[in-house]
């Protein structure tokens, strides 16, 4: 059986307070990040997709084998909601967090953690009253 | 300041146990079911894209002007791990669940919500520890 097919799965939000709103805005930065990201937590790309909204924030999903990673920034308030969500154990989305943090900075970040795929919902990997800032 | 410039967003991490694998695994199904899910909450789908893995299993993720919704499919399992995540006051994730709850079935349903964008990380509206069924 094929690691994606297992349910298991851990998933990451991420929310960036304080970034540069320049690196926010820019697309080949956040793809960059993005992509590089995915490399980090060694997983496997399958698809990818960006856009940049009229005035100002991009969002970006990048699909991947065993999950995704997406963004929408914010750059007139320095904020990024990244997640991550990897299936399997194979890949580390931790990796692709710390990435993330030191690709587009910000002073203030916070990480919730979460298990998917587990049949009550809940498991002792979970930390939901946690919002910590994460040490790049 | 247009709608999606607000960073307050609400954000549902939807499992489903049970759903039937033909739909699970069914292209043309899981996108008619998400591309629903975006018109019962009110949103405007900016992009979406759809892969189906070599075994079976889809992934897909539709993009927002208001953020994203995403699935990852694990037919053998009757598993759905769906992300609706809304941004702004204007779009009704809510809607979008119970939308994709009828569309894939399932007789376990579990729902986590959270807040995205508040600068503490966590709000009142946040329910970290519940993981209740969902009645369509």
């Amino acid at each position: 059986m094929a690691e994606w097919h297992q349910t298991h799965g851990r998933h990451i939000l991420l929310d960036v307070w304080g970034a540069d709103a320049d690196t926010l805005n820019d697309l080949g930065s956040i793809q960059e990040a993005m992509l590089g990201a995915a490399a980090a937590a060694g997983a496997t790309v399958v698809d990818a997709t960006f856009h940049r909204f009229p005035c100002q924030g991009l969002s970006g999903v990048v699909v991947l084998a065993e999950s995704h990673i997406s963004v929408h920034t914010f750059p007139e308030h320095g904020y990024a909601a990244f997640d991550v969500f990897t299936c399997g154990s194979r890949v580390d989305p931790e990796r692709a967090c710390e990435h993330l943090v030191r690709a587009v900075g910000g002073d203030e970040r916070f990480v919730r953690r979460f298990t998917r795929g587990a049949r009550d919902g809940l498991t002792e990997l979970d930390e939901p009253s946690a919002a910590r800032a994460l040490v790049p």
